[in-house]
């Protein structure tokens, strides 16, 4: 068996994703072109494209036509855009850069950039929706827009930033921490798979499958973004190494220590590999982005 | 004929919609629960509620079931509050009361108000999914969703914002004026009216009329408010008559002086009126409502 080259799929998705994107908000024209400008600004500051390439691969998983995901994938980028511009302000992480460039609100002023993370949001639903267009069934859209919104609202990601604000220089348990990054930033990884499942037309099995797949890709995504943090390489992050220990964050190596974070990174993984047997080839993908958290440099 | 009684009509359907979202964001248990407790303050801090009024009556028109549009109605609620909570954060508009009571971010701080608006919007998404539970097409409630995020994105009410920020104490048009007001506050009236007339089971003849109606409804709404500024009682409005002018705001009596703005609302109230002739008695709360807005007083 030829080995699966995760670096070429990569970034052929990662293309087809941002000439997606790039075909949206295209009316850029009237007074209202600042809040336009300043949406696509962070749209292509740099992003590895992760929600968008998970959902298309949960769906080649599934045997659907990608071409028709490939909105919903795109909405799953504007959400996760959103909620990165939101979370840099200065009401919030108060963050000047972020991936090497100025954050939103350093460019465009904190009013046009809750705005942009507004919009985003918004017309993130444009574009779930529009996938019924794609081909697909309207029920089917329907389940992943409520997908999506657990994921994205109070009892995902929202919840989990609020739980992110609320422990801010706090010592909080393990539990505590876990929590928070299921919430945070795990809901919308899984969600993301299993919208893909759904709309590349899976049945129940498989989207339990990739929840699962999710579930733990993400946790051990959390854990060595945090291990990166101590000890990863800053010409490939994009960030300084220690910044969380400085901002005295509740890191896996801080509440763990290095090796036992390495080792629960490790058993995520393999649970996450786990959840994919029995699906073949069409899952390799998947299984080689679990397997190069635990060798990643950046 | 017996007189069509608007308001113990409104005080009624308010009744209605404010029964349905106090049932909104019920599981304030976990950590999270500050930005549940800070969505629902802003939910229950005195609104009219016009928009969901205004689904609900176009439902009615077209002779649809009241109780399978009102998770829609309230959607459209939550959208209309998160763009207040937004607008009034001190990088926007900076207001620290609304309606006579503190502003959200006064109350909860930036950080969570912030996160309480993206909460809101989401979940309005969530509310409209719903409809479908409640035996409509999903075909329909996709239309609707797709409805109400052009109204509210950029190019409705994020538009209407951002233009207003950037027109902020400038000399500006009353072409542009006016084309701030649809699109910041018009959009959404009109929006409510369509969702209304598609979830209630309207043909498209109808929603063009709710359309129209809610084009010309809207304007007179915004110049009636204008008016109230400069002429208003300010026991019933919860703010302060002349803020408007302190604010060096470009409002209609500014731009057209008192009379000529008060045969403006009146030409767009008859505008309204006119898009409803034809729909008999279902209609008479809707030509209740554009009649009042000539002669409300707070």
């Amino acid at each position: 068996m030829v080995e699966f080259d995760l670096k070429d799929y990569l970034s052929r998705r990662k293309q087809v994703v941002e000439e997606a994107l790039g075909k949206i908000f295209p009316s850029a024209s009237g007074l209202e072109k600042r809040v336009i400008e300043a949406a696509r600004y962070s749209l292509f500051a740099g992003g590895k494209r992760l929600r968008p390439i998970l959902c298309l691969a949960a769906a080649e998983v599934a045997g659907g036509d990608l071409r028709r995901v490939l909105p919903a994938a795109c909405a799953l980028e504007m959400i996760h855009t959103y909620s990165l511009i939101h979370d840099d302000l200065p009401a919030m992480d108060n963050d000047d850069y972020r991936r090497g460039v100025l954050t939103n609100h350093k460019v465009f002023g904190e009013a046009v950039a809750i705005l942009a993370g507004d919009a985003l949001l918004t017309e993130a639903f444009e574009y779930l929706a529009s996938c019924a267009g794609e081909g697909l069934s309207p029920a089917k859209v329907l389940e992943a827009i409520r997908i999506a919104v657990k994921a994205s609202g109070y009892r995902g990601m929202i919840g989990g930033q609020v739980i992110d604000l609320e422990c801010e220089n706090q010592k909080v348990s393990l539990a505590t921490v876990e929590y928070m990054h299921i919430h945070k930033t795990g809901a919308l990884l899984s969600a993301s798979l299993e919208i893909g499942a759904i709309l590349g037309g899976g049945d129940d099995s498989l989207k339990r499958s990739m929840r699962t797949y999710g579930h733990h890709m993400g946790l051990a995504f959390q854990i060595t973004d945090d291990l990166l943090d101590v000890e990863g390489d800053p010409t490939l992050m994009g960030k300084t190494p220690g910044s969380d220990a400085a901002k005295n964050k509740m890191t896996y190596p801080a509440l763990l220590g290095v090796i036992q974070s390495k080792s629960a990174a490790k058993e995520h993984v393999d649970s996450s590999l786990e959840a994919l047997s029995g699906f073949g080839e069409a899952a390799e993908p998947l299984r080689a982005i679990a397997r190069y958290l635990l060798v990643r440099r950046g």
